[in-house]
């Protein structure tokens, strides 16, 4: 399936895209910044630094480590991080119900060029 | 202002975003894959790759450099290239319209943090 991805600018405060969301979410679903790294294939000096980035664009945490206490690990998204993820998607989601006539249209001529298409469908010789 | 950009992924035949778009947007304006590789600050090497893997995507040339004639230059958009770009720009638009209730909510929340707003709007004591 075609699918779209947004970049959505703010106003020099930074932007967000789709791998900062999937990075909060996964944080939020594993409980744990190394964890949620991992599994985006990512270092975690990086995922922390994604983070961070994405705290100041907000100008206050998305995500709280606090709840580690003596054995560690437990971080979670706050309140703000969950809104920040929760807007990016329903956006996501209107974009592309909005954008599916066009993206369907483009699906439509990059599949034009595949050789299955081609083999289905050989060129006739014009008639007469 | 606050802006989305869209990544458009086609099912396995590449994507397009607004790199690939602008640069065939300025291509179309200024007749020369030189000139418009000049405008974004890249290689003409690098350019022409972009172009060459966003006609790969569609499966047939999105410029047409045979209009050089002896003076060369003279590189035009086809009409699959025009056709790409007016697509990509109407998604862009319908997108946006679509998301700006959430873009606004993430904009103003990145905007919340701003020393500018915090010194018009003070905290105030709680009456009683």
């Amino acid at each position: 399936m075609a699918r779209i991805t947004l970049r959505i600018d703010l106003e020099g405060h930074g932007s967000i895209g789709p791998g900062k969301i999937r990075l909060l979410e996964l944080v939020g679903e594993r409980g744990s910044i190394q964890k949620a790294a991992g599994a985006m294939g990512m270092s975690y000096a990086h995922a922390w630094k994604l983070v961070q980035d994405t705290s100041a664009t907000f100008g206050a945490p998305l995500v709280d480590a606090s709840a580690g206490g003596i054995r560690g690990g437990g971080t979670t998204l706050t309140a703000l991080g969950r809104k920040v993820v929760a807007l990016y998607r329903t956006a996501e989601k209107r974009a592309a119900t909005a954008a599916e006539k066009e993206v369907n249209l483009l699906r439509n001529s990059a599949r034009g060029r595949g050789s299955v298409q081609r083999s289905i469908k050989p060129k006739q010789k014009a008639r007469g």
